[in-house]
């Protein structure tokens, strides 16, 4: 009998939400395990290196975000039909844990400062600028890499999400390429429906 | 006319030392950039996301560490042979940026304890455990994933090669099947000679 796949990670968004929207898009129905406290030595020990996201289905026990979605996002066939364009899409994956990251690590004024001020529009100028790169008749601005939906734009919709849900709404509203792709991809059937479900919590 | 790769970085090892190491072990010539300095505008906008390390060749211009020795394990047959092992192997280099990260983010005498305490007793476990689970007769505890030399094998080596050069040696000296990986990577004639030359400046 095949399981259904589980994500085990916290009750938040943060490193497991890529994921969640991979399995999603996919329409793949998975146990969305969420822990509410931190982590504790018999959980810890479950995993590979003692930190969540962790995945299993029944071919593989994996963890670490990025190799995570990244298997997910071959299996789907989102993951690029090139080498080129698998590097570029990995690249723009990476990059959305730079815009995430400094907010939770950022425990003084001055470091919430250099990110708002310098970090955080530096780098949603960088999506800006890949996307409008990107744009031409057939893709129409939609994806950030080639012209067809891909893990990239996954990447974006997150980092977007993200940004509004932590505030930011002001900075980020400034950059229509950026907004455009994010409404692209939140008007996909499975993952407006997705998106309706987890306003009810929030989280 | 082929152009040489270049990689640019920081003059450190930091997230720029995996694809030097990947560079080498192909044995491909490359211009090794290295800024003493911290960015410059001017450097930022020749990069992605404003960000080193960067990297160009004929086909490709590349942000973020991940990315780039993905791409070029790819090139090099370093990148694994299945999607399982493929997915294995970027959770073992996406977990190196885990080993590193803190020693350059604990700014405060309860995060660096927290560091040499806790998180690196746990991850050096978790490598030493991948690889004591992973030996058997054809690799004989060399490889972390599969049966031949593969990107996680190269980050493998990078962790405890930093750590080592960052003073926590007695740590790591504790876990024999992590410095016997460490001593069959560097024993790579390829490798040998460029850490011999790298020692050189220290850096």
């Amino acid at each position: 009998m095949t399981k259904i796949p589980t994500l085990y990670y916290f009750n938040s968004r943060g490193r497991g939400e890529g994921t969640r929207l991979l399995l999603t898009l996919a329409g793949v129905k998975f146990n969305d395990v969420r822990y509410n406290s931190a982590l504790t030595p018999e959980i810890r020990s479950k995993t590979t290196y003692g930190t969540l996201p962790f995945y299993e289905d029944d071919d593989i026990q994996l963890a670490q975000s990025l190799a995570i979605e990244s298997y997910l996002a071959g299996k789907f066939g989102l993951a690029g039909e090139s080498p080129i364009e698998r590097a570029k899409i990995l690249s723009v994956s990476q990059a959305a844990i730079d815009f995430v990251l400094p907010i939770f690590h950022s425990d003084t004024d001055e470091k919430k400062n250099r990110f708002k001020n310098d970090t955080l529009p530096r780098l949603l100028n960088s999506y800006e600028r890949l996307l409008i790169d990107n744009r031409n008749t057939t893709n129409e601005g939609k994806y950030i890499v080639g012209n067809k939906l891909s893990w990239a734009d996954v990447s974006v919709f997150y980092v977007v999400d993200f940004l509004l849900f932590k505030g930011f709404g002001e900075l980020v509203n400034q950059y229509p390429a950026l907004n455009f792709a994010k409404s692209s991809f939140e008007s996909i059937p499975v993952i407006n429906d997705y998106l309706q479900q987890r306003a009810q919590n929030n989280n």
